[in-house]
């Protein structure tokens, strides 16, 4: 086989791309392991930063999620039990985000991909990408019980965290910025209408606890656990009483229970892989960096390294010239390092730490105190929660 | 003896607090360890908030320090041999901050004090504070070799870190927060004209470094070292060999040599006592609460507890109500978890740990290229240097 991009993943970041590509009349394929139906259900983010609203919306991908997609002006901080509402559109110019499902995305535009794009292959498990370095990079696939191999002339590597493109990369070349944290979340998918219109990041003594949504009938809420908890320890009515303790308010505000669907443990980390280039294979999204979830960063970031590449792609083909290209993975990391160090102090600022001392613990309160009683602080997690500028 | 306030620590909190006592005619007497020589030569702050000038020159301490201080407008941060500025007018809508040293106050507020205050008895060493719960609190204190008690209505330890005030709080009610930081800075007094007009705050890879001034003719300039240096390690050629390279522009930037003076080490704590009054004994300055130098906050603080409890006190005086000494500690806390915020904040963004990851390293960096390049971040920052606000 060969093409002009070879995609390597399914997810978010590898779909977008292919539109992209598509919409700017250039050819792809699209290699991704699992099979349609996993890929449309994996619970994964949920909130789309305004960039990427824009993004989907120009793709012609955005027409459901305009329809679907709940517009959010605004979050809540929660900490001693009181209540305090970030205002997103007064405090940045208007931007917004808005909840719609990573799965949804998804959905979208893989339905997009099938009707009007390039091959899309599933169950094709992408094996190795080899002579990177070269004109022409190959990426070694197996499909229906057959080895085959994709030529291209760029190759993306969009297959996540544990995927094989990064593995292309020389050690001498590549260098790996890691944390992990010594906490998880507990997830759980509920069958209740959200006890709030907007998400809701408590801090309390006992952990951190985060209200968020599906759907006006789905609620999506999150406790932090110890990092090696097994989610089937977890009763629902535990889950509950800790969320209900967590969320807990000076004012008459409740929390209404209902059947929960859904229930996993998200891990925690930072990682960050530089650069996020070789030859002609690019890395997008999660193969090249992971963000703990408190910011919503992830998807985000994936968008952006995708929309970055196709701008890059365009502009040499429309002017000879590979700096966009040259500078793809300089320019994704400034964004990528912003969205790590919102990530970070997000996660810093709400979860108490197994190891934390008292005056951790203070700091904690004092910084959601600034961001309470200044608008200065306040705009600071307002621009960076509605999204990093794309360049 | 007898007075209306016994203060303990002719620091410049102790000092300052008599003189505001003095000019609302309310009676203290200053009981100090050393002798004057001593507290008028101890080498400590030199950043004075806009409110600490206001108060200052409101006190009628201010002549000189309007004559002879430097009014700066901005500092600059420097990584990754790169110069931001930061304009603290144009952030804040006006405040500014002013170089004018702690011993130069201290020697104002003495010489003011000897010639129109009350007494001020140098080689005074508190012994114990008694009876802070009743009506009439007792410094026991030892004076030209004898023992003597000061009967008062009410006892204000500005007597430090090491003070015995801080002791008078019952065990059941005290509560310690801490953090101690793996480094120090080795400070030294050079003869050579400030290479730079504002102070100048370098994040590199070998640790932090700090460039400031005494006058215009006198440097003040500090190294990252680690927490167990001793300064006489240093020879003054290796000082400015390592100050040079922490320093180090992209552009033509030069740091100018002279006779080093003075050469010591600052350990670097966070520490807070809560609370900070326990009947009629209050705590004011590092007695109650220290911080790392780095956000220059420590004088600060301590002028804006002393300003807290003489409002608090004349306030009774005209009131007959006891709500705002009621209030002293939960008004001074929040203004003092603030600046533990900011200074912890500023420390671990310019100083690289000796336990850092390449992550944090990255994240350093990434938490000064949003302050140079978001206005809210750079706000954020602006303000918490020039000054918290009193209540």
């Amino acid at each position: 086989m060969r093409t002009t991009v070879g995609i390597i993943g399914a997810g978010p970041a590898g779909l977008l791309l292919a539109r992209l590509l598509h919409n700017a009349g250039i050819d792809s394929v699209v290699l991704e392991s699992r099979d349609r139906s996993y890929v449309e259900h994996r619970q994964r983010a949920g909130i789309l930063e305004q960039g990427t609203v824009d993004v989907l919306r120009a793709a012609g991908a955005g027409e459901r999620m305009d329809r679907e997609g709940l517009r959010h002006d605004g979050i809540e901080l929660r900490f001693a039990r009181q209540r305090h509402r970030v205002d997103f559109p007064g405090l940045t110019g208007g931007r917004s985000v808005t909840v719609y499902a990573q799965t949804e995305v998804c959905k979208d535009l893989i339905a997009l991909q099938l009707k009007e794009g390039g091959p899309l292959l599933f169950e094709a498990e992408a094996l190795a990408v080899e002579d990177a370095e070269s004109e022409r990079p190959r990426v070694r696939f197996r499909h229906e019980g057959r080895e085959d191999v994709l030529e291209c002339d760029h190759v993306v590597g969009c297959d996540g965290f544990w995927g094989v493109a990064r593995t292309a990369f020389p050690e001498s070349l590549a260098r790996v910025f890691e944390r992990t944290y010594p906490y998880a979340w507990l997830g759980v998918l509920a069958d209740v209408a959200p006890s709030h219109d907007e998400l809701v990041y408590a801090r309390h003594d006992r952990g951190f606890a985060l209200l968020s949504m599906r759907s006006p009938s789905v609620s999506r809420l999150y406790l932090q656990v110890p990092a090696d908890t097994d989610a089937e320890d977890w009763t629902d009515e535990a889950v509950w009483d800790e969320l209900e303790r967590r969320f807990e308010t000076a004012d008459d505000w409740r929390l209404e229970r209902g059947p929960i669907t859904q229930k996993s443990v998200t891990p925690m980390r930072s990682y960050v892989h530089e650069p996020m280039r070789h030859g002609r294979l690019f890395l997008a999204g999660d193969a090249a960096h992971i963000v703990p979830p408190t910011g919503a960063k992830g998807l985000n970031l994936a968008v952006g390294d995708v929309v970055t590449f196709a701008r890059a792609l365009v502009h040499e083909r429309e002017t000879g010239s590979p700096e966009l290209l040259d500078a793809y993975s300089a320019t994704c990391l400034r964004r990528v390092w912003q969205a790590e160090r919102f990530s970070y102090d997000m996660t810093s600022m709400l979860h108490p730490g197994p190891g934390d001392s008292p005056f951790d613990a203070r700091l904690q309160l004092a910084r959601l105190g600034r961001i309470a009683s200044s608008r200065a602080a306040e705009t600071d997690l307002a621009e960076a929660y509605t999204g990093f500028p794309w360049e």
